[in-house]
């Protein structure tokens, strides 16, 4: 816990006599302050003085960023004037999650004025520094101002501001191709050279340059999809339905149990690739392992298409297939952005009160696309498909957000409701960048009173287990998919 | 895929020579050698000389300790003489995994004999330089012995002997205290020291040592588990059965569907840690969430005690209580260590036909401890609790071990027969070091046929659920192993 005090002075130099007692002090190390700052203000000048007392600035400290923030919020919001009055509504929001409300801010600017000074203290609370402090100055000191902050406050202060103290420096490690893999993953790795960033920094300035890139980052791959289905000997067909480009895909073996039902394919490649036929790829896979009959649908996307079109190119799907068959009997899912969009339907068909599908497949879902979560960090360049969040993926995921803020549930269903959900089978690796949005993701749907089962495959990274598709890590993925459906459909 | 081709001449000079005009040819990129190396037989000499081309040492080279053990294998075994003849099996054996039978080792003992030379080169499988080689030294060569190699072969070759090839280097990074997980959590790691690897290589060397280091590690720990016990209002009574000291722990509150329930507790501590009272700490904080009586076993432990005496101890007490009650009324488990040791317990009543318990908690199970899966590597100096395999935790490993290896299931469960456990509830994090062993446990679990869930909570690291007893996550996780005992135990 730490404490938040100002020392009021009723002459602008006071405080910087304080600080100087104080140093002297620290230096003995007969106190500990974490971190102080001066506040002077000269009679006749129009706003105050601020300094940060650098000399302190040790474990503990916040630094400038932190002050000039405060002091910003204190003495200076008056001259932002009104056009900035939004950006100062969220400023004061977050100091207030840091403990530091709407009384002690009154406070500290009806009392610190021209003419006087004051001196801001961080210290641990309950520490000697505020008593010793106080004896030192008898009688030369106004009065005191508090706030307490408690664990969490001060944790989201630090989280802030003082990240230097807070988050670690992972040094280089060496990292082996993962012996609990299966020996056909673990070849696969081996054979992969190492993960570049620097080769996923690619942003697409204009429409033209993003089917550019597209076109290019999708060559290739109907090829590959015509190749694994007649590999497979599942059959795939176009069809329009509500004027939505979909794909009827069936496999040569069905699952006797699961002949009445449907898998609803909602694909992956971050909002912007995987158009076309191309979307048929895991629905070949899906419908080959699982022996399910599937319906991949062709959503529009980015660049011509913005969130929501995708969205409600998939309930269009979805709505029509109820006129025949019941929802109970419809499985439906994808990866990534894919079950990124599952998820997002899912929520719009709770709110509009319709039936929502017998049960999902969430394949290392884009849950949460604004960078929280600890694997966006840990898995950092280790994720060999998706490689890295800053770049290409992040560029993808905002030109799909059209101006949405990334946690807006539209963007990151992870931060919608989930009650209600139906029954959910979840998909990861340990090298996944999305490890923690679908570990998080299967934590929230269980605490909504969901059925939600996670698999995670070591050495893993995103998708993995539709990428390497003879590996005993994919087998093992569509048994349980196909057992989930078994256990769950109507 | 890669093949090992071996050149045989019938003179000691031919095949240095040949590998003079690959040098010239793979300069002028005419043909593309991953690596190779000479074996020369002087007439008169007892054995061959042999030596790497570390010109050619480049992508693809698997360096001179492939080679070396190769050589070993081929010409050196006879003088290695009886006394390793255990290790030469494990040897071949290994060799056998990379394609290099039987077959192709005898054939070069039989070709490659005193007064020739052989060339042994690794290429990529129908790439050029066999052909080209063959054209250049049309005449001078002898026979040809080739060995294709699967890319799993290969992969496994290059995973044993080129790891500068295949293991990425992963570069330094910055993690900020984990966005995703909750406040309590966050702000308990935002106030962590940076885990430091260097403060655990502690290695006691005698029996003296290591009751030294155990006492300090354990030192405060009753205390706390004693302050723990009154804040919850949770009774502690110690007991023996059949010798072995217990404690019953009893909650204030007790779930009335498991009013006749036993959990019974196997305590973490990697095998020598949290002996005596101290096994309660982590009973106190089960029996209050979970709301079940707990039986806490404080099995002996080494140094005094290596395994397998903790398992027989366990073993004493569960066989105790199958006299008084049902084996399905009886829930078992811990974390760490102590979910080693209920696998192993399980596994052992199973080779018995002892009935198994009714379900089981495994809490980061150190399922196993070879150091084998992705976290031992990615997660290493990030898990604040474990911190890194190597130092202590390792020590403590082999010191339990006693001299078996670390893959004898009596030491890592993981690599024992898991068909027939009863449901099994996991718990792990995104910084575990142990986040592989739990989830290639799950899955082997499931590939078993067995009922079991994990839960991977964002952000926390090893048994944080524990550490951190007020956070939201200890308590989604303790009331899922309430709801899972009610679901499974009878």
């Amino acid at each position: 816990m730490a404490t938040l005090t100002v020392w009021k002075f009723d002459n602008p130099t006071g405080a910087g006599e304080a600080l100087g007692k104080l140093e002297s002090l620290q230096k003995q190390q007969l106190i500990e302050i974490q971190d102080a700052a001066v506040v002077e203000w000269q009679p006749g000048e129009k706003e105050p003085k601020t300094r940060q007392a650098v000399s302190l600035t040790g474990a503990g400290a916040l630094g400038g960023a932190f002050w000039g923030m405060l002091f910003g919020l204190l003495f200076f919001m008056p001259f932002f004037g009104l056009a900035v009055g939004a950006v100062l509504g969220g400023f004061a929001a977050r100091f207030r999650d840091y403990g530091i409300d709407d009384d002690f801010i009154k406070s500290v600017r009806d009392q610190v004025t021209e003419g006087t000074s004051a001196l801001f203290l961080l210290t641990v609370t309950g520490s000697a520094a505020v008593d010793k402090l106080q004896d030192e100055l008898k009688g030369k000191m106004g009065s005191l101002i508090k706030s307490n902050l408690t664990n969490v406050q001060e944790a989201k202060l630090r989280e802030a501001f003082g990240q230097e103290n807070t988050a670690w420096r992972i040094g280089p490690r060496t990292l082996p191709p993962p012996a609990g893999a299966s020996d056909e993953m673990r070849a696969s790795i081996a054979e992969t050279p190492q993960p570049d960033p620097a080769a996923m920094q690619i942003e697409p300035q204009s429409e033209a340059e993003w089917l550019a890139v597209i076109a290019q980052l999708d060559e290739g791959k109907l090829d590959m999809a015509r190749e694994i289905s007649k590999q497979f000997s599942v059959s795939v067909e176009h069809a329009t339905i509500e004027g939505v480009n979909v794909y009827h895909v069936t496999p040569s073996e069905i699952d006797p149990k699961l002949e009445d039902k449907l898998f609803v394919h909602t694909h992956g490649g971050a909002f912007v690739l995987n158009g076309g036929e191309v979307c048929t790829l895991e629905a070949i896979v899906i419908a080959h392992l699982v022996k399910v009959r599937v319906l991949s649908i062709d959503y529009r996307m980015p660049p011509l298409h913005p969130a929501p079109t995708a969205r409600t190119d998939v309930l269009s799907v979805y709505q029509h297939l109820l006129k025949t068959r019941p929802a109970g009997s419809v499985a439906m899912g994808g990866s990534s952005g894919g079950a990124n969009l599952t998820m997002g339907l899912v929520q719009h068909l709770i709110e509009l009160g319709i039936d929502v599908p017998g049960a999902l497949f969430l394949g290392t879902p884009g849950a949460d696309m604004s960078k929280t979560g600890d694997s966006y960090y840990i898995n950092d360049s280790i994720d060999r498909n998706l490689v890295t969040y800053g770049g290409f993926v992040e560029a993808c995921i905002r030109l799909y957000a059209n101006g949405r803020d990334l946690k807006d549930p539209l963007v990151s269903p992870f931060y919608g409701d989930l009650h209600g959900f139906p029954p959910t089978l979840l998909i990861t690796g340990t090298r996944d960048l999305l490890l923690s949005a679908t570990a998080r993701t299967h934590i929230k749907l269980r605490q909504s009173g969901v059925v939600a089962d996670i698999l995670v495959y070591d050495g893993t990274a995103h998708a993995d287990y539709i990428g390497v598709i003879g590996s005993p890590e994919s087998h093992h993925a569509f048994a349980e998919l196909n057992a989930f459906l078994l256990r769950h459909l109507q």
